[in-house]
């Protein structure tokens, strides 16, 4: 998986755990977008200061999924429910009576909910 | 939700973020249904001392879910996918063609593999 993308779930599930400093300097860089240096100029840090506080933020939530597995659980479901989602996208199609129709639109939109 | 699962999910959920000690208390007494009194002539403590260790356990463990409201979220998809598997044992009856019956079993096991 794209590692930032990984690293934004990791922080989504996690995140709580982190201090606010951790979290700001975090979500600064991966979710505003500023540059190391940026953030260093923003917080009057130095820009290597700020890669420190990074890594050992990545440190940090890759332990916790080390430890907890949540993350790759979470996952695990989400393509469970990916496959219903597409098996329910070949069905409904044909012969079937309309409440078997009603009922798949249904089922897919709790998948979609699941899915977002 | 009755208590004790709710504590079984808690510590299946965050128990790795424990020491072990903390672990191996909470195994005794919630897994092994061990009582607070054989628990402390196991470890050589007192009662109270094991009481006051799992109190501090369990408010670790909310804690932890206040925080990160993991618990709330992998339970709200069970929900989900339980409603799902309603509608699919509803279905599937009356002048559905073997495909779509097969399509049918099919998401059933995955419901229930993500339930189970």
């Amino acid at each position: 998986m794209d590692e930032i993308l990984r690293l934004t779930f990791l922080y989504d599930f996690y995140g709580e755990l982190l201090t606010e400093k951790q979290k700001l300097v975090f979500e600064m860089h991966y979710q505003n977008d500023l540059s190391l240096s940026e953030i260093g100029e923003e917080l009057s840090i130095s820009r290597q200061a700020v890669r420190d506080q990074l890594k050992r933020t990545e440190k940090i939530l890759i332990g916790y999924e080390e430890k907890l597995r949540l993350v790759e659980r979470f996952q695990q479901q989400q393509r469970a429910v990916l496959k219903m989602k597409n098996i329910l996208d070949e069905i409904g199609t044909g012969e079937v009576s309309r409440e078997t129709t009603e009922a798949i639109v249904t089922m897919k939109q709790i998948a979609d909910a699941i899915l977002s």
